[in-house]
């Protein structure tokens, strides 16, 4: 990954144990309910040890927030086949979008549920990470209104669905049958056609 | 409501306050960065006073996730025609539950997001209350199905899906032009027949 990620994320091994263990720790406990002494008792470190790959609880939660929203952006952006049809597109998106958040769903619920304890400036480029993935599905869609492909009641609150379809497996995955990403990929794919009226 | 009710929510006007604040902690610090010493400082009381109405935080978050998953549960129950045609019934169902979600988003995303905290017992009784609401929706789908009116791929995922789909409407809520509810009563109404292959 590039130099912007290091200085984001972290890059060293020491750096991806301590967002490992972070992610565990806030997933039982909340955000609220974590210390980073706590985190760095987990990995048998002092505080005093994390403090320079991450100088807070905020830090740490930005960092990891950072690498799993620019992770799902990437996701997307690889599944997504600007020369095929919109509905081949799109089921490749969400396909493989949805199955991402069953993958990595601690990590994902955490990073969801956790965004209001970011300052303001982390928020905002948190936020920005999730507007490009949007905006990689909402050119899908709007893709296939252009065509005639679909048949949409309005583009904005399809795709708003969409992500929120997609995004929401963190918080139920695994239930019942569901409990392998293949699955949940087909399926996924297959709604979303329904919903833009483009069943196969 | 019912005695059962007031043993298990609080049936005072004192306990309903108490729930109120509580649900306005949860939101802001989670519930691990909340102290019931907090909650009761927001209202004037002492810890002292509020520990004859729920004796511990645990008791008060089952208490707030018990009030919301069963107000939410009669929701759908009392939106269901029965006598009507499944998809009427989906639009009516799925449009009120979406519109409940986002009446009420921080009661529900404390409750949804914060369930993993209560004991073993609390967490039984609310999925049970959460069970019988996906029951009313996988009634209406299977009703679908069976009349043909549905073209469905798999009735539990599409069931796990409209569900979802709802109850994510509290993490997002409000956002951009959908900020308010009859305005996603309507979107959700839609989209819900869409998932089915009942297209109006």
């Amino acid at each position: 990954m590039s130099d912007a990620w290091d200085d984001v994320v972290g890059g060293s091994k020491a750096a991806a144990r301590i967002r490992t263990a972070a992610i565990d720790e806030f997933a039982e406990h909340g955000y609220g309910g974590t210390t980073t002494r706590r985190i760095a008792a987990r990995l048998g470190m002092s505080p005093a040890a994390m403090y320079p790959h991450y100088a807070s609880k905020e830090e740490l939660l930005f960092a990891i927030a950072y690498e799993g929203h620019a992770l799902a952006l990437q996701v997307v952006e690889n599944a997504d086949r600007p020369d095929a049809e919109p509905s081949v597109r799109l089921a490749s998106v969400i396909g493989r979008f949805a199955a991402w958040q069953a993958e990595n769903h601690r990590w994902s619920r955490v990073i969801q549920y956790e965004l209001a304890a970011l300052d303001r400036e982390h928020y905002r480029t948190i936020v920005g990470l999730r507007r490009q993935t949007t905006q990689v599905v909402r050119g899908v869609v709007d893709a296939g209104h252009v065509s005639g492909e679909f048949t949409l009641p309005d583009a904005e609150g399809v795709t708003l669905a969409l992500m929120s379809l997609c995004v929401d497996v963190c918080r139920w995955y695994p239930s019942g049958r569901y409990d392998d990403a293949a699955t949940i990929s087909d399926l996924y794919a297959d709604l979303a056609l329904r919903l833009v009226g483009a069943v196969r």
